[in-house]
């Protein structure tokens, strides 16, 4: 019989949950403004609360409601804007990038976050889903695998994107271990119950699995499903205007995560026509529609699906720990 | 047996269709780009195109893909606004409603447009719904009736706000006749194939009955439904932030026109209370969950529903127009 190794991980002390990252996805911003509240209430009344951070990521895009001032804050934590040259007239988003990293990092550094939690929401019919730059993250997979199990009704997928840590550009990045949780379909700049409901709920079974895992508890390994991203389809477009001619498919709307076969419709164009996937191999669509990828070229992307063998882990001894108290795995140069 | 009385009604010769009032509002945008399109191509193959303006509203909000730069442009057709004083300093918006005003009207004016259709979309799940400040307007009551009929698979509804025409701020009561075509749910700054193809079939079927009306047929009346707005409910408020502290409950999300009872849910706070309806009359909820109107102070509207009888109508002969050489009735200073 074979026995299970058990991989023991560093313990995750600070912990980070933002939201506001884009000031007009509201689940995040109303969920943490709410445990902000409870947190400040625990406070009130003498609990120790978990050393866990609420971030309002981009303030003043939240105030005026929209995703970004001058740019895309969730495209600002790569190594080279974090650390480049800054000028006077840099946009809002870039300074703001510095401040975040200066709070939850620095990125790869010893000092940063254990864990980030980024929240987003998005207008394709994704569910929740887990967005992250590894697909041998033991910490993350084994949170996925948590959360799906805990919650039955929604949709819990995990998604990653193939990135090297350097070039990972989204907030989550900043911390030794994290992800973005991305809900949908809502509109942006509002707020439905059903979507902050999941997303409280995500946050919670989160938060009481790092609980959990802290305790000293072994956690057994099994199986995942993992998405990769493969590519980005962008819309047809005219030439001259570059308008888009046409919009996701009837029958591909609301379709994420269901095969899309060499085609299939994929666009109706507004005279009416149909234009197919030329794809050569079925892939999983994904982000389909997603209201702020118009401007980046995006009508939907699409994946590949693996099944991924995560081990047993537990948090490491004491003395594990001192062995290695970077509590991290240093990166080479290169 | 009674005889039944035909109406007779000046001729729609002048018709205007307007898109991106709301620059994120897509399927408007879209739709009247490719009806300038196709009216482009058939003036090239010498056909006589119908006197159909199309008109791009808000350029500059479209450009940004925002509802507006500095001010809700269909808020700004009121007498006072078109009419007041205009500084240096006026937003945009006050500005382009003149223009549009020059183009379309004067409003109230012998010259204005016969009839202007204003095209929207909403978050809420409100299907197509033509809105008007008339309830006796059997111009718009005859079109809706056509739709209704045209249209079984998509519920079109006719919501009926009582505003004098001095008062009426829309970009469509610019026109002697005029309706915004509202159609949701789909989220501002999003295209869905399904939401833009009902709005190009109601535009046909509408512009399809003005040359019937035209042409001199007797148009039979009937019934219609018509929901009068009664009043409009905000959203629970922090006293102090005046941030939302609740969302439209779950059972009542998606549920417009769905008749509301006292002591209905009506609201879930973020801390997961649920808030009822304390009204006294049982009323139809409409515009639940516009993202638009947060900033309003409109979590939903509420309606009175009744029914309407139109005449049958026909166009006056020319001897009828001669009689009456201004097509609309005057209105008494007030």
């Amino acid at each position: 019989m074979e026995v299970e190794e058990v991989v023991s991980l560093p313990r995750l002390s600070r912990v980070a949950v933002c939201g506001g990252t884009h000031g007009n996805e509201l689940s995040g911003v109303y969920l943490v403004r709410e445990l902000l509240k409870a947190q400040k209430e625990e406070e009130e009344e003498g609990d120790q609360p978990m050393s866990v951070l609420m971030v309002l990521s981009n303030p003043r895009a939240m105030l005026q409601c929209r995703r970004y001032i001058d740019t895309d804050l969730n495209r600002c934590f790569t190594h080279a804007i974090l650390n480049g040259p800054l000028s006077d007239m840099a946009p809002y988003e870039m300074i703001r990038s510095r401040e975040l990293n200066a709070m939850l990092g620095p990125k790869g550094s010893p000092e940063a976050m254990d864990f980030v939690c980024d929240l987003h929401n998005t207008t394709a019919n994704m569910g929740l889903c887990l967005i992250a730059y590894s697909d041998c993250d033991w910490i993350c997979l084994h949170i996925f695998k948590h959360l799906q199990r805990q919650m039955p009704d929604v949709p819990v997928r995990y998604i990653h994107f193939d990135v090297s840590h350097k070039e990972s550009y989204s907030l989550d990045s900043v911390g030794k271990h994290g992800f973005a949780i991305e809900i949908g379909p809502q509109p942006h700049g509002v707020v439905r119950s059903n979507v902050y409901t999941a997303m409280k709920l995500g946050v919670q079974h989160m938060l009481d699995w790092i609980r959990f895992f802290n305790s000293g508890a072994t956690i057994e390994g099994g199986f995942v499903e993992v998405y990769t991203m493969v590519k980005h389809i962008d819309y047809p477009r005219d030439k001259d205007t570059h308008h888009i001619t046409a919009a996701i498919h009837p029958q591909l709307q609301d379709r994420d995560f269901c095969l899309l076969h060499p085609e299939d419709p994929l666009f109706q164009t507004f005279s009416g026509e149909t234009l197919r996937y030329k794809g050569s191999e079925p892939l999983y669509p994904f982000f389909i529609n997603e209201c702020a990828y118009y401007e980046k070229g995006i009508a939907l992307s699409l994946a590949r699906k693996k099944c991924v063998k995560i081990p047993a882990i537990r948090v490491q001894t004491d003395e594990e720990q001192q062995a290695n108290p970077q509590g991290y795995e240093s990166e080479d140069e290169d």
